[in-house]
């Protein structure tokens, strides 16, 4: 859509704003603007207020680097989790996708990144240093590795593995295997592989 | 996504905000909020800031109701336009696809809407009366209904004709037909036969 043709410059400039978000072109920035305008006053003084407002104050945990409203997160915090394990993830998101689970009770640390050097990431991008720091304090007993199942995250998997391996704690990952639910016909030759390898006993299976 | 698991209320806010926006879930809208948490904080504040503009700013033309910067739009204060027409349509999103079609160069009225009981949208909710009021300025010669091909739509441009019929005022609407580009296989029957109806001489046709 030609630029020149906005009737507003207030418009414009608030599509150009929106249409900056991931997914979001132009035409759906101008449909979202046209409903913002048609609701009350209060709902985009509301929306523009709460971005702001959370880019401001928004902090990241001193000990996870997960987001928090305060210096040290809620879970970090908290006495009733398992502080003994650590679960490493790659950001705030998989916080929120384990937490959901209701499986994990022990705490996290969020690197913010996995090793990759077409994006120019390297160790020293992400916050690798401070988990060896925190697997040393006695009372941590299992690092949970729990990045994604891709090549970058594989790599920073075995970066910090070689990293902990003369630490007295236990290095774990995640299991790789077929998805609950999933026809076997559909699951890939490697995941297939993978299950049949690190098959478990079959009394180890959730909910017998 | 369960909501007590965010690890910030900040972020929760932010998420629930967005989520609001039609076309918006709460997976889209926290993949918004972390895109944004990952980029300066002049971006979240320009989005912030460009939306409670807007929407305090913002003014509807005092003639033809469009969005505008100013109490009369760029389009009905340009002298540079065909002041003796007027295309009559529901939105503003329909003055700029209008507008980037470069086939018009005369005046609009944004009509706010089209009559629709079943929506509570009766004729005094629109900005009808005003526009039987611009058709009486002796310089208007043309009123084009330019109304979506709807039910609704049709019922508006009956309404409108009524009410200017017994103006000196000459009323058009936009031809319906076959779609440029389109095969007549896949026409429906309605517009097909329309088409055939409304025929026009050969010679007619834009680009011969």
């Amino acid at each position: 859509m030609n630029i020149e043709k906005y009737p507003s410059r207030l418009l414009e400039n608030a599509v150009n704003e929106f249409s900056k978000l991931p997914g979001i072109g132009r035409k759906s920035a101008l449909r979202l603007v046209l409903h913002l305008l048609r609701q009350e006053k209060e709902a985009a003084e509301a929306l523009g207020n709460s971005l702001i407002q959370l880019r401001n104050e928004i902090k990241r945990c001193k000990v996870c680097y997960n987001l928090s409203d305060t210096d040290i997160c809620r879970i970090c915090a908290s006495q009733a989790r398992n502080r003994t394990v650590i679960c490493v993830v790659e950001n705030v998101r998989d916080v929120m996708l384990f937490e959901n689970t209701n499986q994990y009770n022990g705490l996290y640390h969020v690197l913010g990144g996995v090793i990759s050097p077409i994006d120019g990431i390297g160790p020293s991008d992400l916050e690798i240093e401070c988990l060896i720091e925190r697997s040393e304090d006695p009372e941590v007993k299992e690092i949970i590795l729990a990045l994604p199942a891709t090549m970058e995250g594989d790599t920073t998997n075995f970066y910090i593995y070689r990293k902990l391996k003369e630490k007295s704690v236990k290095v774990t990952t995640l299991s790789r295997g077929v998805a609950v639910g999933d026809d076997l016909e559909y699951t890939d030759e490697i995941t297939l592989g993978r299950s049949l390898v690190n098959r478990i006993p079959y009394e180890n299976t959730p909910g017998l």
